[in-house]
C-alpha cells in the first residue's frame, strides 16, 4: 500500500512539475483536449446514464480544466436513445467560464435545438470512405455533406463556430486501407464549407504511427495544420503511439474520452476511443500543457465507470488506483 | 460477425502485405522480439501452470517465428515457485532451429543447471536505481552486479552469451525519477563484464517518449546502440508510443511478453509488460520484420490466456477476437 501511495502520488507530481517546465523542442506548447466522452463516449456504451449522473460527470470534467467537451447530439431518440435528454444535460451543466459546450447536430432541426439550448459550438460528421457511407447513411460521401448545406448557413447565421469529424481516416471496416488523397480531398470540402477545425477519426483504430504520418502530411497540404486534429481509437493498441506521431507532425488538438468511455462498434468487446487520462499523461510526460488537472480528471473518470458498472479502461487511472 | 471477419482478416493480410514491403526510411529494416512471457511474464500470473502446458505454450511460440524466448529462471524453488520446473521444462521444449532458448541465472548454481538443461544464453539481472537494488536484493547496485562475476566467468569458460537486464531505467516506486547517467553507469559495467546485449527496463512503465528518447541518447554514448533493447512496461498506457521512439533512436531489440502476460508487482491489477501482439501489430504497420507470425502469435497468446483463466491484455487479441 505504501509504494502504490508513493508511485502514484510521486509520478502524479512529477507530471504536475513537469506541466510547468520549458517545452521539448517541436513539440506544440499547449495541446487543447476535446473531451468526448459524455456524447461519442457514453453513445457506445450500453448502460443507460440518468440526465443527473451525465450533468455530475460533465460538471467534474468542466473542474478539471478540460477547455473543450463535447456534451451530447440533438439527434431523434428513435435514432440514439442515449441521447433523448440532450436538451436537459446541455441546459442543466453549470457552465464554466471559458470551456466550450459541444454538440453534434444531424439536421438544422437539431441544430435549433441545440442553439436553444445555449451550446458553444456545433460539430457535423463525415466519412472517408465511400463504403462506409453508403453502409450507414446509404447515400456517398458528397451526398452526405450536402445534406449540412443548410446546417451550416444556420451557423453562419447564428455566428456558431462548426468543427467536422472525418471518419474511418487510416481505414474502413468495409473497405480496408483508406487513400490518405480521398482524407484530404473530404477535409478540404468541409474546411470548404465553413468548418473551423477538421477532426481526423482512426473510427476502427488500425491505424500505426507510420501511416498517421503520411497522412497527416498529405491533409496538411490542402488544409493548414492548425485546423487539423486527431481523434485515435485504441482497438489495435496504437492510439498513444499515434497521437505522439501526429505530435510530432505538428498537430496539436487531440480528440480523447475519459476512462476509455465508448467502445468499438466493429468489434464486440474491443477498446474504442483512446482515454483522456493517457492522453493527458502523454502530454505532461512531453511538457507539453493542457490546462488538465490529471488527479481531478482520474476521478471524472472513475465517476462515471463506476456509474455505468465497468472497470475504466484509462491504464492511468487503473495504475493509480489498484494498490498493493 | 462478417464485420467482424473482415476487419480482422483484412488487417492482418495488410500486415502480412506490409511485412515484405520497402522499409520506411529511419527505421530498422528487422527487429528482434524477445519473448519473455515464458519467465518474466508467468513469473508474476497468480496462476501456477502445469509443465506441460508451458511446453506446448513456448512450442506454439516458436511455431510463431519468435527467435528469442526466455523459457525461465534457474533459480531457487524457495524464492519463486513458479519457476520450479525449470529443468523440466527446459528438457521438454522442442527445439527450433534458429531459435535462442534463453533462461535467467542468479547465481553459478542456478548457471550449472541451466548449462545442464541446455541453454543457449542466459541472463542477470541488475537495477539502476540504489533504493530499488537495497530494497530488494539488500544491497547497492555495485555489490548486486559483483555477485555474478563468477557467473560471468563459467560463461566465459562455456562461451555462453550474457543478456544483462537493467531495471527502473525510467523511473523507481521508491525513488521515482532516475538519472540517465546512472543507466549509462550500470549498463557500460555490464557490457564491460561481458554482456553482449543491454535491455532497458522500465520496470514500472512510467516514462513517455521524449523520456525514452533522452534515456537512449544519453546511454548510447557508453553502449553501442545495436547491444541496447528496450524492455517496456504499459502501466501508464505508454509502451507502444515508447518503443515508437525508441525504433526512432536507432534501437532494434524490443522484449515483449504475449498476452502481455505479468502484472505489475508494484500496482495490483495494473497492467505490466507491453504484449507482444501489439509490438508486432506496430512493427509491421512501420513495414520493420520481426519473422513473427501474427496470427499464430495471437493463437499461442490466447491459449496460454485460456490456461491461466484470464482475458489477454493483448488490444490487437482482443480486437481479432471479439465479434459482433
Amino acid at each position: 500500500m505504501a509504494v502504490r501511495r508513493l508511485l502514484s502520488s510521486k509520478f502524479l507530481e512529477k507530471v504536475s512539475k513537469n506541466y510547468s517546465q520549458a517545452t521539448i523542442a517541436g513539440f506544440p506548447s499547449f495541446v487543447k483536449i476535446v473531451e468526448v466522452g459524455p456524447r461519442d463516449g457514453l453513445q457506445n456504451e450500453k448502460a443507460i446514464v440518468p440526465v443527473q449522473t451525465k450533468i455530475e460527470f460533465i460538471n467534474k470534467l468542466s473542474e478539471a480544466g478540460l477547455s473543450v467537451i463535447e456534451v451530447t447530439s440533438f439527434v431523434s431518440p428513435k435514432w440514439i436513445p442515449q441521447m433523448a435528454d440532450h436538451t436537459e444535460v446541455m441546459t442543466g451543466i453549470k457552465r464554466h467560464p471559458g470551456v466550450i459546450y459541444q454538440a453534434l447536430v444531424p439536421n438544422v432541426k437539431g441544430f435549433h435545438s441545440a442553439i436553444n439550448a445555449k451550446v458553444n459550438e456545433i460539430a457535423i460528421f463525415g466519412a472517408a470512405s465511400e463504403s462506409f457511407s453508403k453502409k450507414n447513411i446509404n447515400c456517398s460521401i458528397e451526398d452526405s455533406l450536402k445534406r449540412f448545406d443548410a446546417v451550416l448557413e444556420e451557423a453562419k447565421k447564428t455566428n456558431t463556430p462548426v468543427r467536422g469529424y472525418v471518419s474511418c481516416v487510416l481505414g474502413c471496416p468495409y473497405e480496408g486501407d483508406i487513400d490518405p488523397e480521398k482524407v484530404a480531398w473530404v477535409s478540404k470540402k468541409m474546411l470548404d464549407m465553413g468548418c473551423y477545425e477538421i477532426s481526423l477519426g482512426d473510427t476502427i483504430g488500425v491505424g500505426t504511427p507510420g501511416k498517421m504520418k503520411t497522412l497527416i502530411s498529405t491533409v496538411s497540404r490542402d488544409v493548414p495544420i492548425e485546423k487539423l486534429a486527431v481523434h485515435c481509437h485504441d482497438t489495435y493498441g496504437q492510439a498513444i503511439a499515434n497521437i505522439f506521431a501526429a505530435l510530432q507532425m505538428g498537430i496539436s488538438v487531440v480528440d480523447s474520452s475519459v476512462a476509455g468511455l465508448g467502445g468499438c462498434p466493429y468489434a464486440k468487446g474491443a477498446s474504442g476511443n483512446v482515454s483522456t487520462e493517457d492522453v493527458v499523461y502523454l502530454m505532461h510526460g512531453l511538457s507539453i500543457k493542457t490546462g488538465v488537472n490529471i488527479q481531478k480528471l482520474i476521478e471524472a473518470g472513475n465517476f462515471i465507470s463506476s456509474a455505468i458498472g465497468r472497470q475504466t479502461h484509462s491504464k492511468v487511472a487503473q495504475a493509480t488506483k489498484s494498490s498493493l
